[in-house]
């Protein structure tokens, strides 16, 4: 093990630090550290929070954060950056923040770039979650700009995903439809002061009743700020129990409805022990997680391969000109991975 | 060759339907007849319609594909679902429609679902695509909903994309940020009779100046309804010809802006085949399209695999236990097809 490793377990915020740098870059020796980390995961609440630019996530998550170090938590954040794909890099930079009343780092804040690829912004936020969770952080949020298919990974990385909704016109909980309303455990409307946040409240509520794959019996109100989040309502007894997501009202930059919120958080931990669900779901994610290995090393064999036969360049050629097509030319690359493979299970 | 194929490039448009329904359901077949069309295709205009849920594509597709028959050309548009990726299946199920004015049928209609597969969607509807241009469709137009990772999936596709927005609040425009604007070639501010619609297309402009990976200097005001769509400017005789973006102004269900809307498409294709940049995005397009495929066929492979050692939940185990963890476990499933390569490479 790596002097880094024994660095980070040892509770060293810049050994932290470097690790999730070597993480984002995938600088060589990243995998063996994460390997090697593996087995001081599982202590940690994972959250996420999503949501579109402009819905105040980074100022509930900076409230979030101070409140549970008030109660005597550790806290890591990774801000997942908001750069497009077609930019590349980071917006925001790497940066190091302590929480203005942390001054022993026990926030460790972090932003980590979209960069190109999405296998590899999902993977590589899971391998820096598992760093925070080694390390010893008892809550490790993951905050993404809603911008598509963020939202979908950041389930595979957290137990509970937080998902912040702008009041204002109906077109904005319209947009949510695609994918995002089936991923929220909680649902947060901030900013509650603004004009139209109670008709966002009323459209977000109908929408949750309508939910796929849900009962449509269970409802409840939205919670009031700082009002009591309880939301759990167990079915009978035939039924499994299920999870109707609540809704908050925060004004964070306020500090209003931070505390009904953490409750919100807190209740649907609870149903994941409860119903065993968080078990489940922990094996889920290791199953996408080792899926998502496998393609991406497989992409770079692949690749290998591909550069080995003159690069794709002289296939594109051959497309253009219509001596072959593109399903052709994979059957031809392919061809030999496939007699290997079948070779090693007949001998 | 199949009957299937011949009667498709004899202009049988209940052939072409059943050849989509291949391609969309991945039944057997479907790579033969893929491969069989590609010789048959290249002549077509490909234009993908995006934009948020609300915008007004739909209607827009409409007007422009009748436009299109009123001057003999003949239409095939393909219109993505817009299914949540945990829903699956389609929303608007399968069907074939005919144009309202168009009884011979050159108007081709169909919509394809989502599916839960990224890869699968781009792959399907590029696929799609081929069919349609083999047919002899002059104008193809895909339309997919403004839900994030599609409208960069439509870039491969498509030879010219449009991108719409609808008038409103800057939200709406600043949404647009994450990747969509850089993909645009034409911009459509739809309703612009609507308040806010000038307030919308100065946004846009702004933010469209401000482009990645674009001259700051030229720019050009927005076209008005009905008006010019002409958008070239040519640079000095130094700088290689670049695009900049037209915003057009349509109110689609009024047939207003629809035939500058359908100049600056064809702006659009005259400065492709002017710069030869339609050469070079046809042949990235192939490029993709092959790594595209080899990393679908690559993952049926690995699935294959780890199938053949007991499926993926005993690793899962071991990975929960802390026996073991996702990138051991991945070196493991790898390791031979690795050794296998290196050995064919060598011998």
């Amino acid at each position: 093990m790596s002097d880094l490793v024994d660095d980070l377990l040892a509770g060293k915020h810049s050994a932290l630090a470097r690790v999730i740098t070597k993480i984002e870059n995938r600088s060589p020796g990243y995998r063996e550290i994460v390997s090697d980390l593996h087995e001081h995961t599982g202590s940690a609440d994972v959250i996420g929070v999503t949501g579109s630019p402009g819905a105040g996530k980074s100022t509930l998550v900076d409230k979030v954060a101070a409140t549970y170090r008030d109660r005597g938590l550790t806290v890591g954040v990774i801000a997942i950056d908001p750069s497009s794909p077609f930019s590349g890099g980071a917006v925001l930079g790497d940066r190091i923040r302590m929480a203005s009343n942390a001054g022993d780092m026990d926030v460790f804040f972090r932003s980590m770039s979209a960069r190109g690829s999405l296998g590899g912004l999902s993977t590589a936020t899971t391998d820096a979650v598992t760093a925070l969770d080694a390390f010893g952080k008892d809550k490790i949020i993951v905050e993404t700009v809603g911008a598509g298919q963020n939202e979908v990974d950041i389930v595979r990385t957290a137990d509970t995903v937080a998902v912040l909704v702008p009041p204002g016109s109906g077109d904005d909980v319209q947009m949510l439809k695609a994918g995002i309303l089936e991923i929220g455990d909680v649902f947060v409307v901030n900013k509650a002061d603004l004009d139209g946040a109670d008709r966002t409240v009323q459209q977000l509520r109908e929408m949750l009743q309508g939910r796929d794959g849900r009962p449509e019996t269970g409802h409840h109100g939205a919670t009031e700020l700082g009002g009591d989040a309880t939301a759990l309502e167990a079915n009978g007894d035939d039924e499994p129990e299920t999870w109707d997501p609540p809704i908050v009202e925060t004004v964070a930059n306020r500090s209003e409805g931070v505390g009904a919120f953490i409750d919100a958080l807190a209740n649907h931990g609870d149903y994941l022990d409860r119903t065993g669900r968080r078990v489940r779901q922990t094996r889920e994610r290791y199953a996408s997680e080792i899926r998502t290995l496998l393609r991406e090393d497989a992409n770079e064999l692949l690749a290998d391969e591909l550069a080995r036969r003159g690069g794709i360049e002289r296939y594109v050629d051959d497309v253009v000109e219509r001596h072959t097509d593109p399903y052709t030319v994979v059957d031809e690359v392919l061809e030999p991975l496939r007699e290997c493979v079948a070779e090693r299970r007949d001998g």
